[in-house]
């Protein structure tokens, strides 16, 4: 099965040829007829090759089309990540949306964007027009650069690259380091959208399990050795979905094993605007040695804006850069990078985020307390940020609760979407700012009655 | 080799683990030692493996990253196509690009842009704040499948989907159906971005001659048939670099080669908006069975503002979104797809393409008298567009003449940069649009008297 998959992979056997008798591979091989006959039985079952009756075996057509929702284990349609995540964006305005991840719009500084998009309408021609420069706008990238710098983080400008988003950030990443079947670690539970994205490279995924303070160290020093994955990728700051914070202690330990192993690390920095102070960050630890940061201005900003970042080793971004060219002829739309610009240097902006924290510090405490009426437990109350990670009452499965919320108009986002290891059935992330509407507590109760106890 | 490799691939063999003896793989194996050796050496010779003094043989550490100026047969850099991409996209404003692939900003209609943006600035703050609907918003894909009706594509809404940009369509494509090692067919000459994709992707790069009238249909039949490609992505309206235009007789014929062989077609109709009177369409005949039509407004519009779009059956369509969202968190941005349908619907956006013709034929007919005066003359005099395909005086390399040039500030994109098969050293492309400067041709002039004859 090894040579024959090795030689159609190098195409020394091409679509349609026929591939050697089963006498002629079994001598080639040194092994019996019998278990050539099972082998390529096995590589037809597997759709590799086909038989013809009476002619052989072939090399079948085409492999089939990447299809996501069918690489991995068959999930429960409540549990697949596109799932939850097509049903949040495609949602109607009626319906209510705790498990989405994002902020409602009357929560964001659209008064800050109607101007960005009035002084945007006097800038130069070219920017109007252009594809602009591979990097992004020099002046977006050093209003960047400052404000990493103060944060511990040394990136010059050319140290950083602007994307279409915080995803494709990732995405970039992975297609410069991440070959399909090489391993790639993220934490247990994590943004469910990093499995998504790793499934989309064929990667292999291996998780750790996640503690209040970071990774499990323990665990994280075994799988590592264990699996010697090529990526880490995670939030330091306000992990997602569990609102939990990596400590100084974890961070120094998950560089050094990570040094040890020659892996890289992904630091996803797009919920650090939401912390009441900066908490331990890898990139600042480690100098933009073998971690990258990325992020995006999606949660405080604007998601219909896109632009994303990455801040790396410069000769990592040069690569970086290639890739982008070929995948998207340039990074993020001039224009959306000049209304990011904008709407940062707006007075207003500073204001908004004091505003944002306070008023998601009242919607944290207040949707605690009701669905702690309804028996749903904060795992940890996070330091900030939208999301509480939640344990449900003993018995209640939370995909099935999920369902049932469905038919009453309200997307749920079930644990085990976030869960490699698919331990988290009792648990459900919440979105404390899509909460305001006292219905959503009521088709959780009833959900929540309705499930087997 | 191939044993070993197969095991590395399936992670049997991991990073760091040491690989069986040489006497014991060889009995493994039923092969001489001597064979062993060999085949190590050469495992070692391109880094998958190395040999530790006095302990044999181990799998390396990890595979290199993706760097992709070092895939594929190594290019002089003047015909490396990233960058010809990255002189053009980083240029300083100083210098002339008339090998680039856009309008200069003063042709695009950027007052529309403009009312576009203050329009925008009035909209509902859902638009300004959130991700979106996966498939971009509705209205835009309302009016892009009337617009595609009464050029005989019968792409519903929903057998639209809005991307990034034309680039991200087509990679999104590539992700869908090609796999590592398969072989895509593209014309010769052809874009030269669509190598660096596919050289991104680690698909097998086939070309076949272009006509004046479309592929050479007897070397195609012969290509299809012996590689089997997976996919075939060309220009069939105002092709690039060349302006020719398919005919419909190639446009048959080209369908039925393809259905022959299973093969999936992508038609980038990027440049459809400048033809005088629509062309023949692989879409608008095959009926989007096995054509997929992808575009974008960023040669007629703003590049600055990204968006792309899919016509596909209504299956891939489905399975394309899922792709979208876990690679880029959604398509296009909903900010960037209103501007876009305002522009669109804004009257005087009829009026700028037909100003822009007119234009351009003016341009092409200028452009092409003075190169004639410097020796260089049109492969053949295309109906629309920016692009002149030329050949240089007898004797002359383009990659030389664009070495010269780059000296004096001036951006040329000689003609192997789109060749497969590196026959074009001859040629160069001329974007006629951006040629206003006399002094573009008084360097070109000295360029190609300093090249030997």
């Amino acid at each position: 099965m090894e040579a024959i998959r090795a030689r159609v992979a190098r195409r020394a056997l091409g679509t349609g040829d026929r591939l050697p008798s089963i006498r002629a591979f079994a001598a080639t091989m040194a092994v019996s007829p019998s278990t050539v006959v099972e082998a390529y039985d096995r590589l037809a079952a597997e759709g590799l090759i086909r038989a013809r009756q009476g002619s052989g075996f072939y090399v079948a057509s085409a492999p089939p089309p990447l299809t996501l929702a069918e690489i991995g284990p068959k999930l429960d349609r409540a549990l697949d990540p596109f799932w939850v995540s097509r049903q949040s964006l495609d949602a109607a305005a009626a319906v209510a949306k705790p498990g989405c991840g994002w902020l409602p719009a009357d929560w964001m500084p659209n008064d800050a964007i109607r101007r960005a998009l009035r002084k945007v309408a006097r800038t130069d021609a070219a920017i109007l027009s252009d594809y602009g420069a591979t990097r992004g706008p020099l002046a977006l990238r050093h209003l960047l650069a400052r404000q990493f710098a103060t944060e511990g983080v040394d990136a010059g400008p050319d140290g950083i690259l602007l994307t279409g988003s915080g995803t494709q950030a990732i995405d970039l990443i992975c297609r410069f380091l991440v070959r399909p079947g090489e391993t790639v670690l993220v934490d247990d539970p994590c943004y469910f959208n990093f499995q998504a994205l790793l499934r989309a490279h064929q990667a292999t995924i291996v998780g750790v399990p996640y503690t209040p303070n970071g990774p499990d160290i323990e665990r994280f020093a075994d799988v590592v050795a264990q699996h010697r994955p090529r990526l880490y990728i995670t939030n330091s700051a306000l992990h997602n979905p569990t609102g939990a914070t990596l400590s100084p202690q974890a961070a120094h330990r998950v560089l050094t094993i990570a040094a040890e192993h020659g892996m890289t690390i992904v630091e996803d920095d797009i919920f650090a605007d939401f912390e009441p102070e900066p908490s331990a960050r890898l990139a600042a630890l480690d100098g933009l040695s073998s971690v990258i940061r990325i992020g995006s201005f999606s949660k405080t900003l604007s998601a219909s804006i896109r632009c994303g970042y990455i801040a790396a080793r410069t000769d990592w971004i040069e690569a970086l850069i290639d890739l982008q060219v070929a995948t998207s002829f340039g990074g993020v739309s001039p224009v959306a990078a000049e209304l990011v610009l904008a709407a940062l240097s707006d007075g207003s902006y500073r204001k908004h985020l004091d505003g944002l924290r306070r008023r998601l510090n009242g919607a944290r405490r207040d949707v605690a307390d009701k669905l702690e009426r309804l028996g749903i437990s904060p795992w940890m109350m996070p330091r900030g940020g939208f999301y509480l990670w939640c344990s449900l009452p003993v018995g209640c499965d939370s995909a099935e609760v999920a369902h049932a919320a469905l038919n009453h108009d309200v997307v749920l986002a079930p644990g085990n979407v976030f869960s490699v290891s698919q331990n988290a059935s009792r648990y459900m992330r919440f979105n404390v700012a899509q909460m305001g509407e006292p219905r959503i507590f009521e088709v959780l109760a009833r959900a929540l009655a309705a499930t087997p106890d």
